[in-house]
């Protein structure tokens, strides 16, 4: 959480003194090799806008356009570079940085940009934004090593050399066949170790994974995890490679995954960031509350029902919040147990039962402690502060005490078996579950606390 | 969430079958050849015992330890393989790898296989596990390509080859200097299109980005992720490279802090998987639990206060719980979103005051909807159903309108305020922020709601 120590970037500001300072231009290109791209664009934020206009000409398009790829808001920046060297920059990007950035530009500049723009560029921005964001051809980058099948081991090592200028993620080079279609991959350590008179063949997996483009993203992160160490490939139908997916794209897109959930659980629709509109935080916000403010409705109808003891026995309602927060809060942590459970593995039934089994355990456990807690703490505070004997005050806070057991057992229960069936039938859990699970704990505990007080309290022991 | 279809294991099933039918040994091991190591490992459920044997017999030490890396709980399969066979792999095995093996080898079999081990594994294991977990030390491998600064670009190369034989995260290369310490790196793309002429330090990148051993993951989670698309190397305070981080490990990483986050939210001081104890779930869920529970009896004694309204209207207690989740969920949600922006960006005091701005504005809009909504659903509830007149019925339903409003708003205020100040004061905000807001949103809910009843209803309209 300490951000502060992280970002220090220190590289972004020597990079920004060499700017500074460079006696001439050929100079700073020099002394701007030794640092990452990733450091360079950091550094942005250090200068001026004379200076960065200084480095936007002092730097090749290739160069700025791997920049700029590290850049997270380069709309700013985009303004300040001349129309000319913006669409070279485009054309060296990688085709989904290239979409990236298209989408942050003016559409006044983007009309003076699309003459401009070469072909194979046009190409591949159609290519990805022809996808949906959840499909796994939106995070594609064309940026890749291919060659034929039918090619000797030093054919293979000249081609790698050759589409190396432009390509650079080389660790795996893709083969494909004749007809053009995937084979198989090679890794770039065994050709490099190869020798000459070795077949490419025995190079080749030929059962290496794949996606699909059309494959939904969240139904792949956990296959695109596993591999994580490689880039996979992307197929249309056809086998035809479309493109890439690299380490970077998968530690996006496992970012992103995680993220939904974290809003879901939070009951946000989707993730939200600093800059957006009200109106488009309200839309992610809205739906779960409106559902929730008719699901109170209901249990409101319920406490209704029980206006009766609270007449009697006032004392009971100041402890209505506490067993209905502690059945909440129990509630949300089964409901987050199971679901990191039920994204993960491939659950059996009797993986099920055992989850079952061992959240309800542990809400027995925790119930007991939290119960007994309650019973002594509020047993005192009744006697002393409200001005109830001993034995009524002990009465009724056992009753809170067995009711905070009863809700925190049924909590667990319902937190891990509402998730479970709305993943059976195929609804998304962490969307669903929340609002449901709220609400039935709410009722039970609102139940067995006025029910339990109304039996034991007042019709058995008559405390009044 | 339809996971059944992604995790579909083809590659599994068909290596299983090739096992099961395969004439020759040699020709089993020709033909797994073409598949990735994650994919055979995830074959092993689809075997026997039997054929399992045969396959460990079949693959050499390297390739089983690959393999193994891949397998989620390897413990099972540990103990069908041959000690010796055992201690080959472990020998063979990335040393992160081999330190998560260990773990889950019994203490018995660990007593004879501690001699077969040999000196640079037993090295990188001790130095593995000489960090905290959650140190960046405890995700290094040693897995890795490190050459001297001065030589030629023909040696360099040579020298790559010959370790690559033994090391596979190629893609980066790492510069010593004359005295061993870390000066650089080389993108192995630029060695292989480099011309034998030029000179090798034209390719160092002098101002590579490095972590530190002790660091804190969680403090460099953001730089780590930026940077993802190459390996990172991590060095000891006197600059010696200690291990390298790879885009595996990254998403590890990611995928760990995201789990850590997620988990906070709800309430448990770690992630919790299937396989834990009922203790260990108790001493992760019960910290929070109780803090909850005693500022719960906290807000009890301030419910206390108002056992006089209700005594008078007990209506009035229909809706509190209604208020009490609304607020609830409300502060959650701003939580989550304020949790999420401070973690992500480096925000100054106006960005702070932009984001309190924002959220209290969606809490006012949100708030105002609701508060109407409830206003004009109870009013004609309490009405036809409670048998008060219409007035008095909208009057009870504007309460509670115009309580749901206030609280909204508060609670939206309380749950970005409070995760700001945590920050600030450098606790983790994650998990302090949780039970503060609920108190302090309940508090203000119910003195709200109750006050307003108390005010409006009984004091000035005397509709009782």
């Amino acid at each position: 959480m300490r951000k502060e120590v992280l970002k220090e970037p220190i590289f972004a500001k020597e990079i920004a003194e060499i700017i500074k300072v460079s006696p001439s231009i050929e100079e700073m290109r020099e002394q701007l090799r030794d640092y990452h791209e990733n450091d360079i664009a950091q550094s942005f934020e250090f200068l001026n806008r004379a200076e960065r206009n200084l480095l936007y000409s002092a730097l090749d398009a290739k160069w700025m356009a791997e920049i700029i790829a590290y850049i997270d808001n380069p709309s700013e920046y985009i303004e300040e570079i001349g129309i000319d060297k913006l669409a070279e920059i485009i054309n060296e990007m990688d085709a989904d940085d290239a979409v990236d950035l298209w989408e942050d530009i003016d559409e006044s500049v983007k009309v003076k940009l699309r003459p401009m723009i070469d072909d194979e560029t046009k190409t591949d921005i159609r290519l990805i934004n022809s996808y949906d964001e959840d499909e796994i051809g939106s995070l594609i980058t064309t940026n890749y090593i291919c060659i034929r099948q039918n090619l000797t081991i030093r054919q293979a090592m000249h081609e790698l050399i050759r589409q190396a200028g432009e390509n650079d993620n080389i660790t795996t080079i893709y083969v494909v066949d004749e007809k053009g279609c995937f084979c198989g991959a090679i890794d770039l350590k065994d050709l490099i170790i190869a020798r000459e008179n070795e077949e490419l063949d025995s190079l080749i997996s030929y059962a290496y994974t794949y996606l699909l483009d059309r494959e939904k993203i969240s139904d792949s992160i956990e296959k695109i995890k596993d591999y994580a160490e490689d880039s996979l490939p992307v197929l249309s139908k056809n086998k035809k490679i479309i493109g890439i997916i690299t380490a970077q794209d998968v530690v996006e897109a496992v970012d992103d995954e995680m993220g939904e959930d974290y809003a879901k659980l939070a009951g946000l629709s989707a993730e939200e960031d600093l800059n957006e509109t009200t109106k488009e935080s309200m839309k992610k916000r809205l739906p779960w509350l409106v559902i929730l403010l008719f699901l109170g409705m209901g249990v409101s109808t319920v406490v209704g029902a029980f206006e009766g003891v609270v007449a009697v026995l006032p004392v009971v309602i100041c402890f209505q919040s506490l067993i209905l927060d502690m059945a909440g809060n129990v509630g949300t942590q089964s409901l987050a147990v199971t679901i990191r459970v039920l994204m993960d593995e491939n659950l059996s039934g009797k993986d099920k039962l055992q989850l079952l089994f061992k959240e309800m355990k542990v809400g027995f456990c925790n119930g007991a402690l939290l119960g007994i807690m309650a019973l002594v703490c509020l047993g005192i505070y009744i006697a002393l502060f409200k001005g109830y004997s001993f034995e009524s005050a002990f009465l009724i806070s056992g009753c809170v005490g067995i009711s905070l057991l009863v809700a925190i057992i049924i909590s667990s229960l319902v937190g891990t078996l509402v998730p479970i069936l709305f993943h059976k039938i195929k609804v998304d859990p962490a969307v669903a579950s929340g609002p449901l699970i709220t609400t039935v704990n709410d009722l039970v505990a609102v139940v067995t606390y006025y029910g339990l007080a109304w039996i034991l309290l007042i019709q058995m022991l008559k405390i009044v």
